[in-house]
């Protein structure tokens, strides 16, 4: 697929899947496309686990509470390492937010959908700390996004967007 | 360009640029990318400014003290603002690097060299905050990220990465 309609194409799909399995190229693919993004000072922060085994997906999917993302047939797991890019500096919010992108567009290129699971992973109760526990992940790194990945098997929708000219500007703000 | 192509030909290139100018065709694409990028909860917390005009984009890049990015012909600057999502969570920084990584990629499959600059900018000499006044941006609107665009003079070259077996997994931690 094009890029610039990859870029316009991809959306947050929120609606059930179809059962229909990814094969492993179409993961790889994804998951290489999150490890192509940057990283600040090139500390490679980001990492990620594939999820493609029928009960772990079907169980990790549960853990989150909503039959949509639950019904993906495979999802990418986003983890992150804090580590500090220099003096007092980290950059592994912005690593893992690019690297997610990444995975988004190459989901979106090769026809599935997805969408960017973030925020009740992360919240106090501590999903994602329990996500990681059953994948084995070391205490010292989060896992703090989930990606479904999955065909629709319905419309699903787009958010409405603030028009160009409210959002981009030429050579000032607003001008 | 293709998406994959794009995805992997992606690089932060620190070398000197061409002095040919960007067509403002070209800069609203990679404006648009960035402003296709999705955003926690819909709350588009993300704006751009595109700079062309010569003397303003000289003025910022010497902002830098960076021969190399203070070459380009032109530049897109990245706003936030940190709304709340919900409750007490923000998502800004997510926000805006998905934008970026979006207008890096449209930057690349345009052609175009640049590089993500970004720890220079928000550092505690408040670089950033100093070129926002130069745009006319309000205070409640941060400049965190500066985005050289144009043709590379030089070759340039690219950071080295673990392999994908020590970044990428399938259905657990390292398995």
């Amino acid at each position: 697929m094009d890029l610039f309609e990859a870029i316009s194409a991809r959306r947050s799909y929120r609606g059930m899947y179809k059962p229909d399995p990814v094969p492993r190229e179409h993961l790889r693919m994804i998951m290489q496309a999150a490890l192509d993004a940057p990283s600040g000072c090139n500390k490679q922060t980001t990492s990620v686990i594939a999820v493609d085994d029928p009960a772990l997906v079907k169980h990790l999917g549960t853990m989150l509470e909503r039959d949509d993302f639950a019904s993906a047939p495979a999802a990418i797991c986003i983890l992150t390492e804090r580590k500090i890019a220099y003096r007092d500096r980290t950059f592994y919010i912005q690593d893992y937010s690019a690297a997610i992108q990444n995975a988004l567009l190459a989901i979106t290129g090769l026809g599935y959908e997805s969408c960017w699971v973030e925020g009740h992973i992360t919240d106090a109760d501590q999903i994602g700390r329990q996500m990681a526990d059953v994948l084995g992940v070391p205490e010292h790194i989060e896992l703090v996004a989930y990606l479904p990945v999955g065909l629709a098997a319905e419309e699903g929708n787009r958010v409405r967007k603030l028009p160009f000219e409210e959002r981009a500007w030429f050579n000032g703000y607003r001008l």
